[in-house]
Order: C-alpha cells, then sequence, then structure tokens
C-alpha cells in the first residue's frame, strides 16, 4: 500500500496546523466585530491561498499547497471528510416535527420564499447566462436550475444562530422562520440533487432519469424507513456499547456511507450526508452531549479545514468582478425578501414582521457556498460567479442578524460577561461584614463616574427593604440610579462568606453588584436570570471561587454559560 | 490545486466508513470479553487488509484499499493525522508533578524497569541480530538499541486503564505504578526518537549528532518554556476566544506543528505531538471537557482509523513466525518483570507488591505497535519482526490485569449495570404502598432461585430497623441472605413516589433491592456508593424515569456512570 513519505507528511501537518490555527484567529476577529465565524475561515483560505500568498510568497505557498502531489490529495481528502461530517451535522440541526407543529404561516412563509426566487433565478439564468456567469461548456437548462437553486435555499445553521442572538429563537416568529428554512433548506437540497444527477449522470453511464429516481429513492427511503431504523437501533447501540464511543462510531460511519452512496449515483457526497444528520438528528435518542462532541470537534477542526480549502483553489481577487456580484447580491436578496413578505403576508403577518422574515430567510451561508461549489466542480459555472456567489452567501447571512434587528427594533441580547469589567471586578474581599462589602463594591462600581455616595445610599436602602441574598451562596445587592445610561455589575469574591440573610441560611461567597436605569428595560431581570441559571451549578460555584484575575473570571463565566446552553 | 476525483472521493468515504464500523464492532467484542478495545481495531485492519479481505476478495480489498492512487494516500494522510492526535491525548495523560510525589520506590521501580530490560534487549540485539528479525539493510548497532528501547518501554496508558479496573488507581500501589511508567514512557521515547535521528539523519543531510540535539532541545524546551508558556496562555485563550473552539483548535494546531518539527528533523511526527501533548495536559487550566471531547473524538474516530491501517499495509498472516514470536515475547517478560521487581524489592516493596508491578509496567500496548511501525517504516526491522512485536504488545498488555489482579488476590470491579439483568428489572411499579413494593422487588429478585419467604422477612426485618430511603428520591431496601453466591440487585420504578422515610422527606421513585451474601466483602458498600454518587445528578435521575425497557435502563445507566467519571 502506498503510503505518503515523510516530506509529504510533514508539509500536510504544517498545512493542516496553520490552516487550523489561521482558522481560529480570523475566526474569532470575525466574531469580535459581529461577523459569523465562518467568515474568518473563509478569509483564511483567501489569505493562505493563490489569491494573496501565492502572490506575495510564491515560494511559501508552493511549499505548503503544491499545485499537486500526495500532500494536497491528503488535503482535499480531509477536507472532503470535513464537509461531509459538517453537512451531518448541519442536518442534526433540522428537526422535522417543528415543520408540522408551525400551520399556515410558515407553509406560505417557505412555499413563497422558495417559488418566487426560484421563479426569477430560473427566469435570469435562461435570458442571460453569459452574463451571470454560465460556464461555456454548461448546458443552458442545468445552469439555469443551478441559479434558481442557488436563490431559493435558506441556511439553515445560519438563521438558527441568528435567532439565537436576538433571543428569538423559542419566539412564535422565530419557529415559523425555523420551520419555513428547514423546509426550503431541505427542499433546496432535493432539487440540487436532481440537478447534479442530470449534470454528472452522463460521464458515469447511469440515465438522468434514474439517477433523479435513485436520489429521490434515497431520500425518501432514508426518512421513513431509515429514520424508523436508526430511532429503534439507537436505544440499543447506547445500552450494548461503550459510551459515547459506539454512538459517534455509528453516526459517522453512517454519515460516511450515506455520502460515499450519493458520490457513487453521482449526486454528491454532501447530500449523503446531510440526510442522514436529519434521520439521526431527528430521534430522541441522541444524547445532548454526543450532539455537543460530534458539533464541537466537526465546527472546530473539520469545518475550517474545508471553508479554509475553499480559497485555497480559486482566486478570489483576480475572479472578482464588481458588476456580477452586484447582480447576484441584488437577484439573490430580491427574489428572497420578496417571495418571503408575500408567503408572511399571505400568512397573517404584519409588515413589519413579513420583512423581518424575509431578512432572515435570505442567509444563505454555507449552503450557498456548497451548491457554488459543486456547481464549479462540474464545469456549469465560471470561477468569477463562484466567487460572486461566495460574497453573496456571506454578505446575505452577515446583514441577516442586523436587518432583523432594525426591522424588529430589538436590542441585543447582552451575556453577564459583557456587563463585568476588569475595573468592576473587586476580587476577594476582605471583610465579612454585609455594609462593607457592599459599600466595596459600590465604590468599584462608581468607580467610572458615578457619584459614589448616591449609588451607595440607593444600595443601602434597597438591601434595608429586602436582604438581597439569594441562596447557594450568591448575593445580589442591587438598586437604580438615576441618570445611569447602562446597567453595570460589580463582583466580589469572599472566601470566608458574608451573611447576605439568604433563604437557605447560608453565607454568600459570591456578590454581585447591579446598578441599572431608573427606565430599565428588562435588563436587571435578565441579569439576575442569569446569575441564578450560572449559579445554579455547583461546578460554576467551585469554579468560579477558584479565579484569582480577571481573566480567570472571564474564563470561567464563558465556559459555565456555555454549558448551560 | 489537485483534487479528489467523483471516484476517489467515493473510494475514500466508503473505506473510512467499512473501517470505523467494523473497527467499532470488533472494538467491542474485545470489550465483550475482558479484552482492550485496542485488540478488535487492530484485528480489522487484519481482517480487511491482505491478510483475510486480500486473499479471500481480491477484488473488493482492490477497490477499497488499491495498492497506489489519490484515495489511499488520502487515507494514509487521515491515519497519519490519527496517530499525532492520539499521541497528543496518550500525552495529556501524563502528569509529571506525579513523578516527583512519589519518592525512593517510583524511583527504583522505573530505573531498573528500564535498565534491565534495556541491557537484555541490546545484548540479544547485538548477539543475535538475524534471529530478531534485523532487516538485512539495517546498522547492527541501530537494531540493537530499538530492540532495547522497545522492551524498555511501558504503555502508559494501557497501564492507567488497567488500575481504575482493577481499583487500584489512586492507591499507594497504583500511583508508584504510574509515576514509573511516566518515567519509562518519557524516557522510552526520548531515547527512541535519538534512535530515530540516528536513522534518518542521513538521508536528509542532518548529521546524527546535530538531529540527537536537536532532539533533546525540543524536548527540553518544550519541558521547561513551552510548559510556562502553555500555562501563561491557556486561561487567556479561555478567556478570550469563543469556548471551546479557542482551546480545540489551540491544542490540535500546537501537536501538528510539533509533529511537523519532529517529523522535518527527521524524528517522527509522533515524538512532536506526545511531548505537546505532555506540556498541554500538565497545565491545570485545561477544562476536564475540552480533555473529554479532544479524547472521546480521537479515541473512537482517529485512532482506530490508524490500527486498522497497521493491518492494511502488513501481512500479518504471512509474516506471523511462531518462533520469533515467542522469543520477542518472552525476551520482553522476562526483561520488564524482572526488572521492575527487582526495582520494587530495593525500593522496600513486598515480594508480592513487587511481582504486581512487574506485570502491570510489562504492558507495552500500543507504544510498542508504533515503535515497531517506525522501525519498519525505517527498514530497521522485518515484517515479521514487525508482527512479532504486535503480538507482544497485545498479549502483555492482556495479561496484565488478569495477572495483577490474581498476584494481589483482588477481585474484579462491578458496576452497578452489572448486578443488573432483565429478570430483576421489575419496570414501573403500581403500588404506592412500601411494604408491597418491597415484596414485588423481592419476588423479582429470589426469581433466579432463592426462597421468597427468605428474602421477603430479611428484607421487611431491616426496613424496620432502619427505613432505607436515602432521598434525592431514591430508596434501598437490603439485606443479607445466607447462602447467596454473588450480590443481586433489583430495580423497581414509581411515578407516584413511595414513602420510604427519606431524611428529605420526598418520596422514593427509584427503588433498588440489595440482596448480599452474609460474608460480603464490600460489595454492598460499594454497590450503595454507586447508587448515591449515580443518582446525585438530577439528569441521571429524570433520565431514569422515562426509560421503559430494560435496554433504555441500561443505556442510561450507562452513560449516566461515564458522565461521573
Amino acid at each position: 500500500m502506498v503510503q505518503l513519505n515523510s516530506d509529504d507528511l510533514g508539509r500536510l501537518l504544517l498545512a493542516v496546523g496553520i490552516l487550523l490555527l489561521v482558522a481560529r484567529l480570523l475566526g474569532e476577529l470575525a466574531q469580535r466585530i459581529g461577523q459569523p465565524g465562518i467568515l474568518g475561515e473563509l478569509l483564511t483560505g483567501i489569505l493562505l491561498g493563490p489569491s494573496i500568498l501565492g502572490a506575495l510568497a510564491p515560494t511559501a505557498h508552493d511549499y505548503l499547497f503544491p499545485a499537486a502531489g500526495p500532500s494536497v490529495l491528503a488535503l482535499d481528502g480531509l477536507a472532503n471528510v470535513g464537509v461531509v461530517l459538517f453537512l451531518l451535522v448541519a442536518g442534526m440541526e433540522v428537526n422535522l416535527s417543528t415543520i408540522w407543529r408551525q400551520g399556515r404561516s410558515a407553509l406560505s412563509v417557505s412555499l413563497s420564499g422558495i417559488v418566487i426566487p426560484f421563479a426569477i433565478g430560473f427566469v435570469a439564468g435562461w435570458l442571460a447566462p453569459g452574463l451571470l456567469g454560465c460556464s461555456d461548456q454548461a448546458d443552458r437548462l442545468v445552469f439555469a436550475l443551478f441559479l434558481a437553486t442557488t436563490l431559493s435555499i435558506s441556511a439553515l445553521p445560519v438563521i438558527a444562530r441568528t435567532l439565537m442572538d436576538l433571543n428569538l429563537y423559542r419566539s412564535d416568529l422565530g419557529m415559523i422562520i425555523i420551520a419555513a428554512a428547514i423546509f426550503d433548506d431541505l427542499a433546496g437540497w432535493i432539487i440540487f440533487a436532481v440537478i447534479l444527477g442530470m449534470m454528472g449522470a452522463s460521464n458515469h453511464g447511469l440515465s438522468p432519469n434514474s439517477a433523479v429516481f435513485v436520489t429521490l429513492l434515497y431520500t425518501l427511503g432514508m426518512l421513513t424507513a431509515g429514520r424508523y431504523l436508526v430511532h429503534r437501533v439507537l436505544p440499543w447501540i447506547q445500552a450494548k456499547t461503550s459510551w459515547p464511543g459506539g454512538v459517534l462510531a455509528f453516526a459517522l460511519s453512517l454519515a460516511v456511507f450515506g455520502a460515499a452512496f450519493t458520490e457513487g449515483i453521482v449526486v454528491h457526497a454532501v447530500f449523503g450526508s446531510v440526510i442522514v444528520g436529519v434521520v439521526i438528528g431527528d430521534s430522541s435518542h441522541v444524547r445532548e452531549q454526543t450532539r455537543m462532541t460530534i458539533s464541537q470537534f466537526v465546527s472546530f477542526v473539520f469545518a475550517p479545514l474545508f471553508f479554509a480549502s475553499i480559497g485555497l483553489k480559486v482566486n478570489v481577487i483576480a475572479n472578482f468582478e464588481p458588476l456580477l456580484v452586484l447582480l447576484v447580491f441584488g437577484l439573490s436578496c430580491s427574489g428572497k425578501i420578496i417571495g418571503c413578505w408575500i408567503g408572511g403576508r399571505l400568512g397573517g403577518m404584519s409588515k413589519r414582521e413579513a420583512c423581518a422574515v424575509g431578512f432572515g430567510m435570505n442567509a444563505r451561508g454555507v449552503m450557498g457556498i456548497i451548491l457554488g461549489l459543486l456547481a464549479l466542480q462540474n464545469g456549469v459555472i465560471s470561477e468569477s460567479m463562484f466567487v460572486a456567489i461566495v460574497v453573496m452567501s456571506v454578505a446575505t447571512s452577515m446583514i441577516a442578524g442586523p436587518a432583523m434587528r432594525l426591522t424588529l427594533r430589538l436590542k441585543k441580547r447582552r451575556r453577564l460577561a459583557d456587563y463585568l469589567s476588569s475595573k468592576t471586578f473587586a476580587g476577594w474581599l476582605r471583610t465579612t461584614d454585609r455594609r462593607d462589602a457592599i459599600e466595596t463594591l459600590c465604590r468599584v462600581a462608581a468607580n467610572g463616574g458615578l457619584a459614589y455616595e448616591t449609588v451607595q445610599r440607593a444600595v443601602l436602602a434597597r438591601e434595608k427593604t429586602m436582604p438581597t441574598g439569594i441562596g447557594n451562596g450568591v448575593a445580589i445587592p442591587h438598586a437604580r440610579i438615576e441618570g445611569l445610561q447602562r446597567p453595570i455589575l460589580a463582583l466580589g469574591l469572599s472566601a470566608a462568606g458574608i451573611d447576605f440573610d439568604a433563604p437557605d441560611g447560608e453565607p454568600s461567597h459570591i456578590v454581585f453588584l447591579i446598578l441599572c436605569p431608573l427606565n430599565d428595560d428588562g435588563a436587571q431581570l435578565q441579569i439576575l436570570a442569569d446569575i441564578a441559571r450560572t449559579f445554579s451549578s455547583p461546578t460554576a460555584r467551585q469554579e468560579i471561587l477558584r479565579v484569582n484575575t480577571y481573566t480567570e473570571l472571564l474564563a470561567t463565566l464563558r465556559s459555565a454559560l456555555t454549558d448551560h446552553h
């Protein structure tokens, strides 16, 4: 059996390490400016690929990512396994039963949100294939169908995350959007699989009709019989095999088999694994921790390798055509937003809501990029069109959140850690007296420009009317302060414990001082709920009592908050 | 950039899926008969490789694992990334400070446990290279050093797991063995890295001396400056980046960089990542959940791909030479057991303990196999010798546990689920009366052949002297029964709750009946502790109250027990 030699292995490892590290760094930077992490991962490929590194330092580029050779093949293999697993995870987020629970609105949003952009895309692609980056050898019908599909899909993972950020995920509006997105996502995949079958079939001796037939059969079979079997077999696996290895191996190998099957029938591998993901994710027998383990490893290790590898394959800068980008972007937004708006209005939504739904469903995210890549690899579109689709997919995802927030006039959701700063972390309190402790925290909190006396008087007055120990060793002295613009949180820790008259009689070791504006719109309640939820876990309480610096505090709060979501 | 075509991608995915699935199946079977899971993973390669599938169904074999081609290169890349990550995890299990805490005994065990097998291996390898499978073109000195190293290493991961199984991990004896194994493991790796440097250096233009020098410099630098930096940087990463993505990407890319570096200086990649693992694992800032996520994904996805791929490369059956296998096995056991025995006696252990330490340290496990593979790839040993080393490594690991148990006269540790059976699971109780519930459970428990009246009388008498509700909705009626050979556990669930007079006043929903032999040697206490620990978690309590069948019960118990270890 042929093997990688030492030189190739060294290159491969170096390339993987650099891709992982840079993708994470740029991903973090993207999130820092409020953008999805995948933007950073895509930029990684552009930075390290022919677009930038290849132009500036061709020797380094050619060493890491040579045009051919065993190390590049192995890297491509890793990226391919990465996208297959990524779609397993994306599929697992789909909850089929959600669709049925959301009656009329969801149905009309999703149907109108597919039909209108599909029609616009098909007509545009049919009438002006040259203008829209149809590749020379591609069939006009296939190209028009491809463009129609790309404009009609919605990227469920991006939409779900946007709704969570906006605190809308569990709201009625949120569930309608999710249900419609699931439907559009699945329908888009199936249509696309059919198109792929039509395109690729001729190369493999399978007639287009039979490729389409097998694709539909696979989808139907998996969603019915496959779903039933998986739901039956999962408890058995969890009972009889080592945990979580058995479930992990089962889920991953099923995804890979599905992918190999659809790749074999000339529909791309990703279609097979997304369907397996839907089937597995739908079973109530999959434990939360199994989902987490798969999704964390895939999101932070495999997916970045795939997204970064896109930029390695295409020179994004040389193929950037502003006019084409604008055209694709305009077509996408108008088709999807108008379609969903009409659907929403028909489904009985207000204008404002229907508009927000349109912006939400407009996010193409990763799905748009993957579809574009497949079309590029199958010779349907030009490299410039691929770049335009990538830009459109990223841009629609980036504006989805802010646009929904604006239309619905929502405030951005803030977490506990956002209210704290290194200045308002008082560290370990030396006193065991309640009043002393409150005054120390008031001094720290007022430091930013408030009058200490005002703060101290208000907090002590509040404490007098009602003691603020809430049990579990946590106390939350608080007050509303006139003229304050945004909430301030201060934190002090006590090893000995301070008596805050808690209902469980325990002394308080964790003391949060909460100052809120007079016209507080629920921020105080939200902070309170966050504190209570975070420190209901004994682990979180123990961990916070081990921190010494503000950095360690942030680390603890972040992981404690993540643990509970 | 060159890419895998559709056919290659299909083969790759199919091969990965089959390897994962078969490895897990055989791994489970191996564990079922009390053997380490890695045995099954190794057998997977033998089954699917040239040894068996290649001989029986050459067409299928050549389709999945062709002798050359892009899909095999990509698979080899995956297996290599797999072994690099596996050694990251293995390194993370090393706890450097343990060595220092175990004074004289650990030091004499580890020194004597290295020096004596090393001497035996070196002399044997020097005197009879031909007999011991030295390859024709290999240097005699290098071969003798390789054999010496292979006989001196100990496989920390195998030893740690064996001690946990025997419930000895936290005992004095256990800590001495662990400390000595860490030392031998690290020393073995460093010696082997030096030998690899000597072997490979000439091919790369690096002089042997400078390869050795760079290797030692890397090790020292990482264990001092690298360790300091990682410990400093980790809290910052956890505070400033998304969790757990930041830490995951940091750990994995550092491991891959270390691997690329040592591969670059002609010492194999695995050495670089095992040292990175030691450095990262040693930092108290790495959270338990991050360790879990990495270790679960690596152990159940990447490691099986690597171990299975070994059998794909070598025809184990054709290269099995019984004499050589026996010789290597005999040399290994005698050297390590005698060495550790002498060390243990010098360190003040009893004969029995010293003997147990010898059997424990004798496990070569995965480390022996990886060393052998590297020697094979570098042309130091023949394929037959490699097979002999694989057999020796597996066999020494397999006998370590049973031999220690016999020497120390220990009982095998049993878990809660081992005492239950489908016959003693009473399901949902209809009654809310304590006596009724106890009698139902007694009937179920006595079903196997005990006299129901005896059991019922003993349990009710015990219940009278002391109510057995232990709070959290759990009750544990119990009794000792004359003539009983092994403990019996019965379980009944109650939706309404039954009053067992628990200290927290809550009714009991989970009722375990425990019957123990008269001369019970701690089994009852252990079962009690297991029950208390398992159901201290609210999640476990909620989940068990959702089960309907015995299979679902087992699944819940298994994952609940895993969650707490």
